[in-house]
C-alpha cells in the first residue's frame, strides 16, 4: 500500500504498514522513564520501574487501535508488561513469553487480557512455554459485554472497557504483595463484577485497510457493537441520550445484585470520536438512574479508557463494590496513560 | 428545536437546548466532592475544595464544546473557579463576578482566559464590578495560536490548547503562596513562551446548528485551524504526519530561542476524534526534530486537553521552560479532568 492511499482516511499517519511501530516508537520516546521494551521487540513492553522484589507480575496483550487499552495500563500499581499486536491483531505467543520472562520476579505471572480466540491461543501457548522455563503463570480474561452473548453463554462473551477493572484491582492487589493465588482469586472477583455494554454510531477505519469494515446508518445506533464492530444486540433506530440509558442500564444491573453494603464504581467510555461532554450527558442519566435504585456510587470514571481508534460510540461498565474491591481500587495508580490519586472511601 | 433534529448529528444528546445544563449536571453528580456551583447558576462553577486562607484566586471562563478546556482545569495545584458559556459562547459578566466573589480569598484575583472578543468584554466589566465590591482583579489572556496572526500582531493571536500551560504554572504559583503581582508575572512569562498551531481535517456540529459551519475536503487539511472552526494559514493538500510535522513544528520553534540551560514542554492535543495513536505517530517525528535541534525534552502532555467536540484534529504546543517555570511546571495537580504527579526534576 503506498502513500497516497492515506488520504482516503481522515488521519495523521505515514505509511500504513508501519502504524504501530510509529506509535509505539512515538510512546518511547515520550514517556522514557516509564516504558521500555525488552527482547529487542518494540512489541514487548514492560514497565521501566523495577518491580519489588518477588512481586507478582501482571501481562496483559492484545491488538493495537485501542489506546489507552492495553498498554496504556502498564505502570505503577497496575500492569508489568504488555504484548502489543497488530491493529486489532493478537500479539504472538514468544512476544508474550519475552514479556512474561521480563516481569517474573520467582513469585509467578498473572495473564489478564480479553476472551478474544486469537489471544487465547498466543496467551496459552505462551503459558506453556513458560512452564518450561520454569515460570509459573495463571490466566483470568475479560468477558465483560454483555452485549456478545447471553448471560447463560458467558464463555462467549468478549472482554471490553471493563477489563479496566481487573486491572485496577488485581494490579493493586499484586503491588500490595499477595500471592499469585490471591490477586489471580482478585482478578476472578473484579471481572464477575463489571458487566459492560457498547452503543456505536460509525465505525473505525484499519489503516492497512482503508475502508470501514461497516456503517452505521445516520439515524441508527448499533446497540452492543463491540470494540472490532463485532455485531452485538440489534441495529436500531437512533434514540435519545437518556431513552439509550434508559434501555441499556437494566441490561447491566440484571446481572449484578447490590446488597445494601456494596456500592458502584461507573466507566463511561468514549470509543474514540464522542466528546466528553456527551459522555457527562450520558453520565446524568446513569446518576439518576442508579439513585432511583438507591444504588450509591463509590467513584466515576469518565473519559476514554478502551477505544476504537475513530469510532463514534460510547461504552458503560458497571462494577459492583463489596469493601474488599473497594479497598483495591482506591490505591493509586500512575502509568503515562492513566493516573489515580488515592480514593477516600 | 425539537427532539427528532439530534438524529441529523452523530451525537449522544437530548434536547440540544439543555446541552450545557445537562452536561454540567453530569459533571456535578460525577464529581461532587471536587466541583460544585455557586449563586445558584450552574454556570458559575468553583472547587468545591475550600481554597488556603490568603491565596490568589484563579478564575477562567469561556463557551462550552472544549473539554477538558476550561472548567476540567478548576481543582487542586490549578484553577478556583470557572464561568461556563454556552457551546462556543462567552459566559456573562454576571457569572463571571459572581464566580470571582466566590473564590476571592482577599488577595485578589487573576482572570486567565483565552483572546476572543466576547470574554474580554464579559470579564473587563466582572472586572470593573469586582472592583466595585473591593475584589482586586488582573487579567492575562492566552494568544498563544501562531495560526491565528503573525508575530507582530500578537494581540491579534486567539488563544487554544497551549494556555493549559499557563494555568498549570500561575496554579502551582497561587498555590505557593506568591501573590497577584508575581502570580500574573508568572502567568505572562508562562503564555509567552508558549506557542500552539492547530491542524483540522473534519469539523464538528454545535448541537443547537445541526449542521457543521465548514468542511474540509477529503484530501485536504485546515493549517492553522482555531478551535471553533476559525480560518488559519491555508487549506491545502493532506500531507503525511511526518512532513505535516515537519512545516509547522518550525513555525513554533522560530518564535522561542532555546539556550543551552532551556527545555522543552509538548503538549499533543487532539481535537476531538483523533486517537491517541495518530498523537504518538505525530509526536514520533516532533521527538526527531527536537533531538535535531539539540532542544531538550522536559515532559510530554499528549491527549486531550482543549478539544472542539467531534473535530478531527490536532494541536502542537511548545513551551520554553527556564528553572522557574518547570519548577512551577513540576508541581502536582489533581481535578476531576486532569491530574500529575510531582515530576521529577
Amino acid at each position: 500500500m503506498g502513500i497516497l492511499d492515506i488520504y482516503a482516511m481522515k488521519k495523521f499517519i505515514n505509511i500504513p504498514s508501519e502504524y504501530v511501530i510509529e506509535m509505539l516508537a512515538g510512546i518511547y520516546a515520550a514517556h522514557p522513564r516509564q516504558l521500555k521494551y525488552v527482547a529487542d521487540d518494540v512489541h514487548c513492553l514492560v514497565n521501566a520501574v523495577p518491580a519489588t522484589p518477588g512481586k507478582v507480575g501482571l501481562v496483559t496483550g492484545g491488538g493495537s487501535g485501542h489506546l489507552p487499552l492495553f498498554l496504556g495500563y502498564v505502570g505503577e500499581g497496575m500492569l508489568d508488561g504488555c504484548a502489543v499486536g497488530d491493529v486489532f491483531q493478537s500479539p504472538s505467543a514468544e512476544q508474550i513469553l519475552n514479556v512474561t520472562k521480563a516481569v517474573d520476579q520467582g513469585s509467578g505471572v498473572l495473564y489478564l487480557y480479553g476472551n478474544y480466540s486469537g489471544d487465547i491461543l498466543n496467551f496459552d501457548l505462551a503459558a506453556e512455554l513458560a512452564d518450561f522455563e520454569g515460570i509459573k503463570t495463571a490466566t483470568v480474561v475479560g468477558a465483560d459485554d454483555v452485549g456478545s452473548a447471553s448471560a447463560d453463554r458467558r464463555s462467549k462473551r468478549r472482554g471490553v472497557a471493563g477489563i479496566f477493572f481487573m486491572y485496577k484491582i488485581a494490579g493493586a492487589a499484586a503491588a500490595a504483595g499477595l500471592s499469585l493465588e490471591d490477586v489471580t482469586r482478585l482478578a476472578v472477583r473484579a471481572g464477575d463484577a463489571t458487566k459492560t455494554i457498547g452503543v456505536a454510531l460509525s465505525p473505525c477505519i484499519i489503516p492497512e485497510v482503508g475502508t470501514p469494515a461497516f456503517t452505521v446508518a445516520e439515524d441508527e445506533m448499533a446497540l452492543g457493537m463491540g470494540i472490532h464492530g463485532e455485531p452485538g444486540i440489534s441495529t436500531d433506530k437512533r434514540e435519545s441520550a437518556d431513552r439509550i440509558i434508559d434501555r441499556i442500564l437494566p441490561l447491566l444491573l440484571d446481572e449484578l445484585t447490590f446488597d445494601q453494603h456494596d456500592q458502584a464504581a461507573i466507566l463511561i467510555n468514549g470509543l474514540g470520536a464522542t466528546p466528553k461532554d456527551e459522555l457527562y450527558i450520558l453520565y446524568n442519566r446513569i446518576h439518576q438512574l442508579l439513585a432511583e435504585r438507591r444504588i450509591s456510587v463509590f467513584h466515576v470514571y469518565c473519559g476514554e479508557f478502551a477505544t476504537a481508534m475513530e469510532m463514534t460510540g460510547f461504552s458503560l461498565s458497571v462494577c459492583k463494590l463489596d469493601a474488599e474491591l473497594k479497598g483495591y481500587l482506591s490505591q493509586p495508580v500512575n502509568t503515562p496513560f492513566f493516573i489515580q490519586p488515592s480514593l477516600d472511601n
